[in-house]
């Protein structure tokens, strides 16, 4: 889901089938700390390093602040708010990301030439809509407040999802510059803890359901549904992620330059853009081959920690270093069987404990020990499965923008799950399917094995 | 499929689990028969039409005939004839397809630059290796039948599916001559027939199993097992494929114009390469939005039959189609579901009044009237199916070079199912898994409708 | 010369060859002077603004003000300063534009991808500087002031031309943004005034010479010498520059759109890009073929001026024009030679009354009457030449990285001539060559029309 | 020229100012014995080899036989031969090769992809010109006569021209294929003989005259005049070629790996294609940087001949190796004063002895004795000049389709002079000027050092 959260509009099935059940005053508050939480992730930011796209699929960290604002603007204060004032004019046409039925729209990868506005006049979009915003949610009469409830929290978890979004942007911006900034360089360094070892959780046969239940008063995007039969084989799970030694030695056993492990888009990838290694690995004094890797974090360039989970890999390679092991990735059926088994045992408090973004260290960190269950399966990376994006039975991307969403990327892309480090931990679900290009190394992307048993 | 067969050796257990059950003499004479097809296919073809390679992904045709040889040569007389005579000690660098286990290779875009060895050398080299095989399928050891019978088996499977892929191949070859030429005017013209009218099939739900089993005694490719479970909701199919005249009411309609319709991947390829219909149909007079259009065949340019199949087009804009009638693609298990059933029916004889290579048209027909199940299963035009090709479960890939026979090319490709108007009727199974990446249009893909029930 | 200026070194001739004769508080005061020039230019760009590269050949403004303070710390302070503390270790890595001999470097499509250093910290960085070149210029030994004289009027140069460069590529960057933003909305505006009529100046043949005098006193890139002899053939040329409105007719007779009066290269660049028109034209309300312009300018979008000389167009586009005409553009000898008397007339005051960056406007005027010589040959813009860049008879590139700056372009570029209403005045020469690709546009390059007599 | 000669037309002046002042019966002669020495040339390529166009640049042989007869049809019999009937109506489609007046064509591209009409038509069709020409000749009346006779003069030369291209393509062509395939495997090989000592030969200042006087009765393109004036300053030309062995030297002090000796396009040109040798240099068992060369050549893969001229580098390697050697390329100004002093000392038989197509090598040989000129000025190679290829003062291009042949082509190529050892004879003249872009190696390039005195 490189980009977008849903846009929604009243035909919105999956927004319309979900209500904040609790009081306007909790939601208002809600909505100001989400909203606060972006601006306190751009805090650490100049106006420079808020201006750049390093690449066509990373986007500023000033577009980032306007777009997530836009879509309050766009789909809730247009249409239901009868005194809104629109901000600007032209705004429609810079921030609207890829809704074609919106209309026409600034090029993607051109996001960062547009020097004007300035990040001040962002914030003051921001403020602008904020306040109309907060005058709605305290004064729609109810009638109103059915129609637009659902719409405010679609806007939420749009704004949660884009938070995960600038961190990886601005991590991939950084990166760029051979002084190797650090966002943040007091973040927490790895803990010198050795990873648990590896195990592995064994799941049996049968016929089971995976994917989001609609009527279940939670919160989910269309294409978590429908929720539908399945069968699965017996299989097994790691216990952990794979770690950045297990992977170093991947490298050094000649896992990049042995066609026999890899996909055939794949080879073709890693010949044409001379991979060796993760995206954010850098040998030590250039010595090429010499083994020896700094990686390069959100807190600047640190010796690479072993115990850590290896990512910010592709998914060929994700499924070149399972085949080099004998293994293989786990399809997205048995790591939502998995989750979900696990979800019940936690009584769903499934993010609780891990390493998402509330946990301030904006990178993955070595496991814990495994208690009856598979660990990191939320938070830290996430994790590769061998599905590709579709349709589930039953899919129908809903009329309008909103059906622009999920449903016209499901062709070439591969299904992740989980969370990663850097997700917020209310917009963490075991039916949630996230998805990027399997060439795609930007995204917090990890390594699970599993095998057949 | 886009290249070849997979390249048998001794450990390769799809290869190994089928032996031909018949006489010595009778696989002679099968040998002869394929090969002399193969030359039969070639002879209408000058040598400079057997030297072009119009895109990479083309072959000539002199490649193919030269490469189908070098298999029988490379995996059965030089590791097992000891008397065998090597032909040419460059021809395994030049008609390797893409075997890295084999060793490096002439680069596939530059197969058309070869102008040498010459048609003439080719077919020595054919007469060689036939003399050989005769040679060796008479006089070998009952130990070392043993160990070839499946290799041999193996190696006529390759020969025809290369015999479609010269087809396909040597279409495009002509069809980029402003002159339009015909592989063969002599062809078989629209016979003026009417289509059937469109009808529906139902399926039920259930847990059915897909996939071929290895201890049938038939021979299948590695892809096409292991046989495994899968639960299917109700659907329905169209009974026959969408027709030029449908297809042209999507045109007429802005298909090609407006994004709803599309995948995302799907618009960019239509804005990037301008398409506005089928790869192979001209609109008359270059009379650009006159909506009279012409198709080039294997006979030439023809005006177009609305009764035909539409077929050369992309996944994308099958998908795109099926979304503009509300309806869909069927799954790969969906589709082979339905053609299980009709195989029970006809007893196997599935291929039996398909529109196949044997029936000598080489372009889809109108359909007949469906009797009880969908026709069209069989030839005319392999179905586009929403199915991304990947490894079923359980599946593992041989080790060696026939492990990069199917496996290496699981990553961003569609299945198609069926078999199409230039496939030889031998080389038709229900089981049959043949993949295109969504991009493509020059395999005779077409369209079946299918919905949720 | 889209870049840069000649790193100076102590065996640069043409550097060693000059030095400035007044005294050193003069000198002092001009390096306040024109570094506080730099300063002010970037005065209206905020922090984004002057992070953005809106393609290779621009450098964001950030980039400008480091590398020209660069040019100072490398060649100057660095070897002849023995008590100076270098402002930042990595600095030479990233302001070094592309001296092979001075080692590695950014890459330069990348430079805008650097959002660290900040502006603020650039700014230190020239205060660091100019702290310690104004304490050089003071207290320098007279052997060591032999030394750095040369050196610093060619850093002052160095800086002039990068004001040139800053104002041409932030206008690019500006014009990338939709919204058409303004460098200085305040810019005098079109006076309203028609253009002069077009008349004829003769000049016979002869034996003349053209280029640079070593000997003579004034400051000279390497690339304007030797001084040498040419022939000319009797020739004329225009008495002003081609107007928008004179070009307007160009288009509406199908100018680009008739292959006839395009140089091979040049039909290619206009079908590869779309081209319709000068680069900052744009039609009204997007009808596009109304012929109704505006231009984009560094004061924003106006409505297009027919009596202004049109610019911002290729060389590709200079000679399409000229073809169309009957006539031709001049070679460097003839407009070198029409300039020498024309200096000879004004005693050298050739920048005198011209539109150059002190003028204030930014953009090109329409031209006044001319008095018994051609007008506008210094200032409004840049005139494209028919010759190809290349060295003059008995030209050798100094050893060193000094060598780097004009030599190693001398192929496929064209020379233009003069100098636009965005050069510092005290950059201009007869001799002066500026020279750019040929489908290059984003320079304020012009056309004079010449013709044999 | 990589391509093709004028189109005359009868406007066209050059044409129309050389008439063949011989008989009749002469000319059919000469048009025979051309026409027939051009079908000699291809009579060793099979079917095959006559097919292939292996980069953009090269055009397969039987296009070249198809293109010389279109120009015979196009410009002489369909306008002058009232009794001519066309061959076929899509070849002037399928033949045209760059002449936009004459109308749409076939992409040049894509020349490779038209198998058919097969090399047997093409046959047929040069058959088919050739008697209507022979008819045309012995049968015009006087007047026609005068219009044609030029005409008929500009053809030979053109089909001329292509020898040399044919020659260059399949060459081309046939190093594209692993197995080296010759040519003509008995040509000549090397004879042994060491190189001549390279000398020199001085010059003298002074106002020259270059180009050819259209008046002087010898044919000869319009980008050879007018003849003109120009200044030359003192200078040196070698007294031959640099052969193969100081090139090695160049390559051996990493002339290939250092930027300093380059123009800023040569060296991106190098790096981008990762140059390391000339075009047809092989490095013996691939062993990359042994210095141990073999060379691809007509007659197949040969051990490298110290003492040949080292041929088939671009323009960027020829200055590369000059600037090492502290000299530089002459300009054609210098190189045409030397061959006309050359010229008069031999009664203009400058063609005597050289190594042009008729010595039957096919590739350039070792430097005789030099008898008070220098030696090679002929044939074995073409020279490169540092002179970019542009309009002679005064060139005006004719009117209608002749002006596409050289004026449109003055941008972005340098001149080369001289002929090479696949010239023909009667094709040679001191004021021809060949261009070529400077990247390009295909054609025999070579290299003669100058310097100032």
């Amino acid at each position: 889901m490189p980009d977008d959260a849903p846009p929604p509009q009243k035909s919105a099935k999956s927004a319309a089938s979900y209500c904040w059940s609790g009081s306007r005053e909790a939601l208002a508050a809600r909505y100001a700390d989400i909203r606060g939480q972006t601006e306190a992730l751009a805090a650490p930011l100049s106006p420079e390093d808020m201006q750049v796209q390093s690449m066509p699929d990373v986007s500023p960290a000033k577009w980032h602040l306007a777009h997530i604002t836009w879509f309050f603007e766009t789909f809730i204060l247009k249409p239901f708010d009868t005194g809104y004032r629109e901000f600007h004019p032209d705004y429609n046409f810079l921030f609207n990301s890829y809704y074609e039925a919106i209309g026409p729209r600034h090029e993607r990868p051109n996001r960062g030439l547009i020097s004007r506005p300035p990040v001040a006049d962002i914030l003051d979009y921001r403020a602008h809509v904020d306040a109309a915003m907060t005058g709605l949610i305290a004064g729609a009469s109810e009638n109103l407040w059915g129609e637009i409830c659902g719409l405010i929290e679609l806007g939420l978890h749009h704004e949660q999802q884009h938070q995960e979004l600038l961190l990886m942007d601005i991590k991939h911006v950084l990166s760029c510059n051979p002084l190797y900034p650090a966002y943040d360089a007091t973040l927490a360094n790895g803990s010198g803890a050795a990873a648990s070892p590896l195990g592995w959780h064994d799941y049996g046969e049968g016929l089971i359901e995976i994917g989001h239940d609609g009527s279940a008063g939670v919160f989910a995007y269309d294409n978590e549904g429908p929720r539908h039969k399945t069968w699965l084989e017996p299989y097994r799970l790691a216990s952990r992620l794979v770690t950045n030694g297990e992977y170093r030695e991947f490298i050094a056993d000649g896992g990049y330059r042995r066609a026999s492990h890899w996909l055939a888009d794949g080879w073709g990838t890693v010949q044409e853009h001379g991979w060796t290694a993760p995206l954010y690995w850098r040998e030590v004094d250039g010595a090429e081959g010499s083994g020896e890797f700094h990686e390069f974090t959100l807190a600047g360039l640190r010796p690479l920690d072993d115990a850590a989970p290896v990512t910010h890999l592709s998914f060929y390679e994700a499924d070149a270093y399972a085949d080099w092991t004998g293994k293989r990735l786990a399809t997205e059926a048995e790591w939502e069987n998995a989750a979900t088994r696990m979800a019940a045992d936690t009584g769903d408090n499934i993010e609780e404990g891990a390493n998402l973004l509330a946990a301030g260290r904006l990178h993955p960190a070595p496991a814990g020990k495994a208690n009856g269950a598979p660990t990191q399966m939320i938070g830290d990376c996430w994790e590769f499965t061998g599905t590709a994006y579709g349709p589930y039975p039953g899919f129908r991307a809903p009329d309008g923008a909103v059906g622009e969403y999920n449903g016209k990327f499901m062709s070439n892309q591969m299904v992740l799950r989980g969370a990663c480090a850097v997700t917020p931990p209310a917009h963490v679900r075991a039916t949630y399917r996230n998805f990027f290009y399997p060439h795609m190394r930007w995204q917090f992307g990890g390594v699970r094995l599993a095998e057949d048993v």
